[in-house]
């Protein structure tokens, strides 16, 4: 069964640490092994795994996407938010965490990061367990 | 088991949505919980959600890649299709989705697009169920 | 159960074929059907499928990357490596893989790639089979 977590966005782009989140839906699942899924049912935002101990990661990683994707450009879509379309096909909805004695095997230095791309907004990610 | 999805690609870069074609094959699977895979075996294609509703958003999309990638450039593969191969990189070859009550929860705007980066092709595109 | 694999990189940047060693780890594992999900648990490093008979096609893949994101910039984290972790981000941490008849339904071109973007290091990679 899908569970869905709750995240409201600040900013039109920010990546927002849901590690916690998500283990602790890890800890209400009782599951020991397997692996875990966290899906973005959005098509402006995405999830990404990345530095979670320095915030200046975080700010390079999207202001590289923006150098890389401009916000203004000979876009066709009339609703003013391309690159945040852009942006999520390059991050990615989807990422899977195997799991290990009730633990997500996270390395060290890795969080679990939701992609706003066009907020602020009231989003979800899905949470699964197999 | 996994199941293969036939698709024909007309242009050289194109996205086709496969939404449809992934849920028959849910609908004959009669699965009712876990998660869907879409994995594409080839190294020039490859598989992204997005928005379904507005055609100029994967326009946008293509478009934005071939900017980042261009066609031609100082590349050293000798087959003519090195943007091709860098794009697949980017986009990736899977995704992942969770099914619940035997749907896929996708959402609202999203639809899962064969991404076709050195086309016109005859592709496949694996579909299983766990 | 999840397995660590090591991998010994030499470069700043790398792709280094790990398919002979997920194959073994499946092998070992006696799965005849599933899943494999092959998860890095770096933060500047990341994991791709695409063309292994060419070895231009990884010198592209790899140029390509360090073009949109260079190596120096107007970057915040103090490590010099700010580029490691974008690039893994485009790049992505995990891929999953479907199995039948004990076999990776890999295609006929595609190797599986650790991507190293901040070495030469020791790393792993976990391999998880459902």
């Amino acid at each position: 069964m899908a569970v869905a977590i709750k995240i409201s966005t600040r900013g039109r782009s920010e990546m927002v640490d849901i590690t916690a989140l998500v283990k602790k839906e890890l800890d209400n699942s009782g599951k020991a092994d397997g692996m875990c899924l966290v899906y973005i049912p959005h098509t402006t935002a995405g999830v990404t795994i990345n530095e979670g101990a320095d915030p200046d990661v975080k700010s390079d990683i999207l202001a590289a996407l923006s150098e890389m994707v401009p916000a203004t450009g000979n876009y066709r879509h009339a609703e003013g938010n391309s690159d945040s379309h852009i942006k999520a096909a390059l991050v990615g909805s989807s990422v899977v965490i195997p799991i290990q004695n009730a633990k997500l095997l996270l390395g060290t230095w890795q969080s679990i990061f939701f992609c706003e791309f066009d907020g602020p907004r009231s989003r979800s990610a899905l949470i699964q367990f197999i």
